[in-house]
């Protein structure tokens, strides 16, 4: 049996966004190779609250669609428990993007202004992280 | 002319990981789609200290050979300044797993503890945020 795929590339395939990545069950290979790590950690206003959290889920999907975003992750504490871990936020918000300069376009886009205008109320503090990759 | 091209997919070139993501520049695809993400930041106990920060990220160059992880990056704060951003450490280690377990895996790896064993009088305080994608 000939297991070997024979794959055509095409500008169009490869603008789809890793074919190789989907046949692999990764993510596209859309981040750089020296990204700008952009990492928010929401705690809700309402900390216990299942709508609060779905609302920012909700919220934070549409706000992946803002075009300079290169990969999103949206994530929730994971159940590890050591002295060093904070496991006290409620919502993890990685984002990649090319350089400093495609986040400032981020930040002043307006889904970004409308998303923080809209949802605002449900977060009482966030912390972000902003890196440089060496 | 002819810009297609034929590429040949055998489990070979699928394990040696991202030939699309290669090709236009980026981190090539071994982040799942649901990934663990693992990321740690570092206060060194020297903070201004060029040798230890080097020190340190050389340490962890060698520490992303474990091979549980699917993709890793280091960073150093970035410029960028607002209230709500975290910038008094001095670097960022950002790890991406297939699941809880893989991650279990890399804590109790011999090259891991051996790191921490090697390098843990560089630092005076570690966060850990550990987040599972939704």
């Amino acid at each position: 049996m000939n297991r070997r795929q024979f794959i055509e590339q095409t500008p169009q395939t490869l603008a789809a966004g890793g074919l190789l990545a989907t046949q692999a069950g990764n993510v596209p290979d859309k981040i750089p190779a020296k990204p700008f790590v952009h990492h928010v950690y929401f705690w809700l206003t309402n900390p216990n609250s299942e709508a609060d959290k779905k609302q920012l889920v909700s919220a934070l999907q549409a706000l992946s669609k803002v075009p300079v975003i290169r990969q999103h992750f949206i994530g929730t504490p994971a159940t590890t428990n050591r002295d060093v871990i904070e496991r006290s936020y409620q919502v993890s918000w990685l984002l990649f993007f090319d350089n400093l300069e495609e986040e400032e376009v981020y930040q002043k886009h307006p889904i970004h202004l409308q998303f923080v205008e809209k949802n605002k109320h449900l977060w009482s503090k966030v912390v972000v992280y902003d890196s440089v990759t060496m």
